[in-house]
């Protein structure tokens, strides 16, 4: 497949209309590589590892969730170079999809609700609401471990989920205002945990987006690459 | 003691200079009570709990780390308006030492490398880095629980600490440089954690910041006020 | 009647839609108290005098048109700390309505375009035009005095009003091209009564923007406060 | 006198770098005229009267206070047309001195406090405090009428004097620490008038400021031309 | 014909809604000169020369591309005192079409593309394609000389035209897309031609844009005044 | 030699400390390659020429004047992903010296004085002034050519040089004032020719900057690549 109908395709996925603005720039083909697309490969984030993997494989095409030029830069030095060097002199296409595949049918935080099970969901402006049965270990079980559990939760009927980083004191009050009994998400700042209105939920950024990318691979037939960061709790 | 009196003493022991200038008008008298202090609490935040409980010691003044006015405000609403009722009506007065006191000696740093008995101590930008006999678990104590150990720890030599939210690339890597085995601080994000130099350490906020409070009320004879978040880890 | 009964209310009186961009933030709920209303006040500024007569009076809501937290505050002292103490301890709501009363149909100018007999009103940007009979004395008194007069005026026929600091190069233009004989509104500044197209009858911002309150109230069956700023002529 | 003589020489009397940052590229040479500069006048400001006064005495060069362009233009219409053909076509030189002034020796201050002779004086960040014997109708009679008062004055020992617009929060809680009991200023403004710690003496910008550039005109031999703005107080 | 008249002929041949953004304020009645519109002028620029010539032809009007105040100012000294006081002492209006003349029908770009014979032709976003026969020499000729080539040019189909300074990164991307074989503009900067998709044909700016003020003076009737920059290759 | 070595070498050579504040980030090591430093290109830019040069020399490093990431860059595509994959394959190091070696001893602007020979070099903000007996044609000889004369030249004693873009305003000025006869720099600008106080000898970027980099390539026995724009001028 040519890389244009690759991104045509990608484009139905994850419509880069749906993206934040501050994402502009950052998604779709970040790295432009060969035209020809036989072998895809997908993975949350271009790390070295997925990289790596990529080239072993001889993928055209590395599928990311997360960018790794967030920063606009100037220089080609260092961790940056490292992975630049490796996709450029293999001739790989990376290509992003960010929020545009949040928001996406079948994205990022639809693939954490049926993961889930949710029932009944509602959307936030952000991520979702839905009906649960689980309990906190078997949340926890779903994705992996893990999890941390701010204030007093007991039965969770209604659980708000925003996969990434979604501690936002304004999603909080709208999920309370809809009826949420706890909120999942990740990456809990101290400020937003001591004035939040609901239990909240913390797992790992990755526990919550990569489900999303895995599934997006095993529909499509490409190879997916799996890198979890090694995290390890005490005691 | 009159309340210009205290503030004076303060200023000697968190001198404003010191702050991040960010902490412009966030720092000193943040919410003004009567002249005569003889009773002073002291926690790390202004929750509820801390508020109540200051003023039914009938203190005359409350010292916390942490301003409950970050973001300017031109309304008096909902939780803020609940903590300003309390404080206004008890006629308390709040004193916020913020990140002059992250930098002070004695302050929120130094006690943090006291409390984990660091030797050879060299300053960072923000933090320090000092020799430790200890291992994880024993930081983990000390630390009241709770921490997550992101890449692989051997033995930790050298370690840097920055107390409250100290994952910076730029911190990270100045401590590689000067030689730190790993990292500890807290609210670690996953992009950081992705390209990190370093084996982190995530403690939580609290853990890192409460001793210097707990300290600086016992060497000055006030009343300190305990109030960690609630926090489970999930298994 | 519940505190949301009587904001809908009141935004059906003082549309917030109609407010200029710099009062976002600055209407509406600007103190939150009591959620029961039995007991209204009205008055144009929250001053001390104000604020202890509402609470003398037992009132559960204060409706203002000038807001008392104009500049985002992050510390609460001095003035601003003594009148919401005030407020916060009495558990009353503090209600602003500024612009959007400003432009509301029998709101701030439609009120003094009523007090000086204006007909033939035509509107302008902010405030309108109207024919007067009244001469300057009889402008004079109904105003309540203390007005001056910049430039010539013979006989007025038609006059531009603008209630509040409305002396601005753009809307005397307005009012010139619109055939206005003169302009009156408050707080001239030297340099746009040099350039001025038309005499100004500078009145005080009390004077103008007052009555408007004092009907609102009258209107509602609200207790209104007067406390006008204490002004002489020399000689 | 060549005209870089001659501005050599008034910034010896109002030296640039004492200037406001908002006055940059407002002071100094406004308008180039011709360089032979044997005739001067001086104003306030730069009116039609005063440069058609100027055009009619042959002068090559007006020295005012206030410039003409103070907002940058990028069009030349109007009012603005009308002044610089009659100054262009008359090729007279426009000199102006505004903060730089204010805060000279002998400078708009200066030539204030001399007026209403203070004495034992003291400089505030702008004007200054000195004490008076004058009664509040002295100096009225002093500055030409017009004077309001805000707020209530018993005897005025030690009075604050800002010429100009001057009512400024930080200024008035400046005077009052400095032990001011009234500060005298012009262009007073509701809001400024509501929270003011002293009371206020109101008088004209023009009365304030003209005097300074009358006894400049004075001491230099230049021509002084008086145009004050018509006023009238009501009743 | 009264100058309001003659403007809103004017904005009927060059409508200012065409303008870019950066022309705010900088088109239209840039001077404001007599009422009564006899005689006109006609020129690219205001310089010394255009502008004496029109003083010395008695127009009542100069109209012109480039208007003298691009940069807004708060002081009439040197150059744009010289050509002020020529304009306003002789009470010559100067309108200036800009933009909004460059996108107006028979404007600059469509009297550039008659003035090269362009057939078949396409808009670009500003500027346009067409069709020519012509040589570089004979563009050359066409131009009045000084044509500079960057790049290799064997037979032009396809030319991409943008009067004034166009050569842009963007455009020139634009233009490939649709199939030119070269783009003639000006001021050709060393960053743009080292990446350039195509050869670029670097004419000088004047003679792109004059022929479109020479035709619409033509066409209207008025006196066109050629000014064209004193210019010479060596060798 | 370690790249560390070069680096310092280079910065001796070429201080960043004399860069503008525009160049920051856009200097000193722009792309990381390999460690050991034998072999070293240089030239004016990073062309494809140049870089595909460079890689069959078997260079390891790559010095240059313009940087080829100007604008901060969030995607590697295109004319800059096939620089990169080039450099990156081969693992050469790309370094910048820009502004700061326009400025430095033996730099750009001085390589530029000695190959016209120029005599009682003086300073200016940017370039510099000095006598030279060379006629135009002589100059264009020395600059390969190419070269327009904006104005008209008589004899030039006193030549004011910029390499690069200088044609400024302001720097035009000094010239005059400094005492130049005549100002050579390149990409003229319309607006600026317009209203030049000197003639202008307009060559192009190239020709001005390229001989300092082969000086430079000379002393440090590196090998320069030319690479100059294809430019003809009709007729």
């Amino acid at each position: 497949m040519h890389v244009r109908a690759f991104i045509e395709q990608l484009e139905r996925l994850a419509p880069p209309g749906l993206a934040e603005d501050f994402d502009a720039g950052k998604i779709g083909l970040v790295v432009e590589g060969r035209q020809e697309i036989t072998r895809v490969c997908c993975a949350l984030d271009a790390t070295p590892f997925v990289v790596n993997t990529a080239v072993m494989a001889s993928a055209d095409m590395l599928v990311v969730h997360h960018t790794p030029i967030w920063t606009p830069l100037t220089t080609m030095t260092g961790h940056i170079a490292g992975l630049m060097r490796a996709l450029l002199s293999a001739d790989i296409n990376l290509y992003v999809i960010h929020t545009n595949f949040d928001r996406a049918p079948e994205g990022v935080n639809d693939a954490l609700a049926e993961l889930l099970s949710l029932r009944d969901v509602v959307p936030l402006s952000l991520g979702c609401i839905g009906t649960t049965t689980l309990s906190l270990s078997e949340i926890s079980l779903r994705l992996g471990g893990h999890i941390r559990v701010w204030g007093k939760v007991d039965k969770i009927g209604r659980l708000a989920i925003v996969a990434g980083s979604g501690f936002d004191p304004a999603l909080l009050a709208e999920a309370e205002v809809l009826g949420a009994d706890a909120f999942l998400s990740a990456e809990m700042k101290h400020s937003v945990a001591r004035t939040a209105p609901l239990p909240c939920i913390e797992a790992t950024h990755y526990a919550l987006e990569a489900p999303a990318m895995q599934r997006l691979a095993g529909r499509m037939g490409w190879q997916y690459i799996e890198d979890p960061p090694l995290l390890n709790s005490v005691p």
